[in-house]
């Protein structure tokens, strides 16, 4: 397939070399390979591929390389691509698309494939309508057993599991949930709402996250996705469910670390992206760092009568901004558990403020006798006040920011560490120069 | 079952605001809300469970909650609760049980049971070995399809899953897995390994993190777990993957955040615990942060000469410190997702040194016409070259950093964001002053 197009770009060396790199390798390992590259030689190695693998490979790509892919490949093979995804992932990839392009796309399926596409679409962005497949299996609840594993094999290939299946009434009204297992270890002739469990669904309109935590917390193999009248409307998987906290994790780090998420394999992002996902972050925290500015030049004078004091700020301001980071980070991260929620913010923030002092008291024992030999006592006993107040301080704020900023409906991630660092560091520069003051009299 | 004992630890209305608060939950839900209790509390809430009820919660509870109510019940009904677990599960709690303790319950197993649990506990801590069930479904290659399907019958509910089955061939090598699905879709004559697909397999002594992602990447239901010699040893299934996953999670964002992971609910850990996660690290980087108080006193001259060079040094090295712990979680989860290895060493720390000066060159420029105005031409001088030498030098450290960590066998977690800031906060200081003194001639 390699033609003299490809040839032009990449010498016939690097061509070979590239086709011994992918000779091999199965479907994950092609995937891998291909997020590593960059986009040239990704497109030509896409085209090296036979035709069932170019179609495994494209249905496991990152959409965003899905769509450079599209780009480059011209029409000439797009619709089988496209056609051959399952109606979820078709509509993962559209979400990348310009609305050109997907209704174009969208006019190459057939009539069916586009009336689910178009469907899971309508939903909101987010949701677990847009991410569920609606290809799925249901029995009627009074099927018998036998029945029920005749139907399932018949559905064969064109759902996305018969291992755990909705059971529903008149009107599409799931009732229950029942395994395939549990029909095989069935007597034959028993019905299936017998044997069925009750069923643990998500709405359409749920979040993706929310249903994937269901998922996970219950150990599902699928769950059925119904509007608000209990009605089948399709399946969530688990595999899905893993996809969706992925990402969501992916989310929560960059944030923590005051960046957006990348969106795509990092290798493939340009530097102008990543700066992107960097730059705002940065430019509102230096702009709120700008207090501290102001501070020191509020006390200027205390400043200019004991010198040593500036010798100990990056040291005070970054012990607690690191204490708050801890405070932050473990915080979000229970909130993301479920196991704390907006309404435990004061027994939160009550461990939380002696945790800190804690933690300062802890810090202050050991550090004292240093700070005393290279600045006096005077100043060894500002450093361990300072050092109590600031973390405790810093604990206080890094819980309670989160906290509130979930109850706001924000997401707590975007206050998390990088956000309380700056904002405690102006208030332990307050409390060191009103404690010096106070115990240097100055 | 409420009797008086229950009753002298809690008042009798605080008793049936418990009974209230647990009716007519749900499994899930029940688990949620013991691992919101206090121990007392959670101890008398199980014992108003029906057993169950019981049974089902310990299931589901975290291995350290699962500790205490077993101290709690003093042997009443262990033996139930831990011959009820699944041998993986068991073994997940044995890990958290003094040995005597274990060696005792182990001797309460009956004598499969107590083989199978051995047996879990013989691998090295990490490894998939001691999370996968040994409790494994498999068929002989020569079965035809519905003799397999029967075999998978007759496992009824003794093995954890009969959807994903290993093939095996004599000595039970694994040559294939099949689905069940598969099998229901073939002629009932044709043989089992005529429809098998390739087997993706982990082997026993592998890490869980490892196996859990090839269970995510590859969308799989469970995978077979064999020895070195392909043989089976058991199935690791994704519901253990995905709770394998949200444990490393669990760690990685706690490092990220300067602390150790919690390893249980949030609300269940005591003062002690938290400070405990918090201390050692607090204690490493202000040690580290040392260095800045000797780094200013090398320029305590410069800092004379010009007082205001001090006011910036918060904003500076906060502002390399946010830089820094951007470019560090960034790889750092690019490196979990396997999107960069240790080898593109040289190929990601070229752009992110690029990256960092042009976040520090947009800082600059936005910065420049103000800071003249606050502080003076020189000044805004020496604060625009700072901060694009502090943003390169921050993304450089901060990406190379975690990378050589992976190569050298550390957890890159642990030397991520709050390290990498400390780090740059010395060298920035260093830079800053060698720059003031260059364009003001001090």
């Amino acid at each position: 397939m390699a033609g003299a197009e490809e040839e032009t770009t990449l010498g016939a060396a690097d061509l070979q070399a590239l086709r011994e790199r992918l000779a091999g390798l199965d479907t994950a390992q092609l995937v891998t390979e291909l997020e590593r590259m960059d986009a040239t030689r990704r497109a030509i190695a896409f085209r090296l591929l036979s035709k069932r693998e170019a179609l495994e490979v494209f249905e496991d790509l990152d959409p965003s390389l899905q769509r450079e892919i599209l780009d480059e490949l011209r029409e000439e093979a797009t619709g089988d691509l496209i056609a051959d995804l399952d109606p979820d992932d078709r509509a993962r990839l559209f979400d990348e698309l310009p609305a050109g392009l997907v209704s174009r796309l969208l006019s190459g399926l057939d009539p069916a494939e586009r009336a689910m596409t178009t469907t899971l679409l309508g939903y909101p962005e987010g949701s677990v309508g847009r991410r569920m497949t609606p290809e799925v299996a249901a029995l009627p609840r009074d099927a018998t057993a036998s029945d029920a594993i005749a139907r399932l094999t018949a559905y064969g290939e064109d759902v996305e599991t018969i291992y755990s299946v909705p059971v529903v009434a008149d009107g599409r009204r799931v009732v229950g949930v029942v395994s395939l297992r549990r029909l095989l270890l069935s007597d034959p002739d028993v019905r299936v709402d017998e044997v069925m469990s009750d069923p643990v669904m998500v709405e359409a309109t749920d979040g993706q996250e929310q249903a994937a935590r269901v998922v996970r917390e219950g150990g599902f193999i699928a769950v059925p996705v119904v509007d608000h009248e209990s009605r089948l409307l399709g399946v969530f998987t688990v595999d899905d469910a893993m996809r969706v906290l992925e990402a969501e994790e992916d989310e929560d780090v960059a944030r923590g670390g005051a960046s957006e998420p990348l969106r795509r394999p990092y290798l493939t992002v340009s530097l102008f992206g990543l700066v992107r996902t960097r730059v705002v972050w940065l430019l509102v925290l230096i702009l709120a760092a700008t207090l501290t500015v102001g501070v020191q030049s509020h006390f200027e004078d205390e400043l200019d009568a004991v010198v040593s004091l500036a010798l100990f700020i990056p040291l005070l301001i970054g012990t607690g901004g690191n204490a708050g980071a801890q405070a932050a980070t473990t915080v979000v991260r229970a909130m993301a558990l479920d196991d704390v929620r907006p309404g435990d913010l004061f027994r939160v923030v009550g461990r939380e403020i002696l945790v800190g002092a804690l933690l300062g008291a802890t810090l202050a024992a050991v550090g004292f006798l240093p700070a005393t030999w290279v600045a006096g006592a005077d100043i060894a006993t500002v450093l361990a006040a300072t050092v109590v107040a600031v973390c405790a301080l810093a604990t206080t704020v890094g819980s309670s920011v989160p906290l509130t900023a979930r109850k706001l409906g924000i997401d707590p991630a975007i206050v998390s560490a990088p956000f309380i660092s700056t904002f405690v560091d102006t208030l332990g520069l307050v409390i060191y120069f009103s404690v010096a003051k106070a115990v240097l009299g100055i």
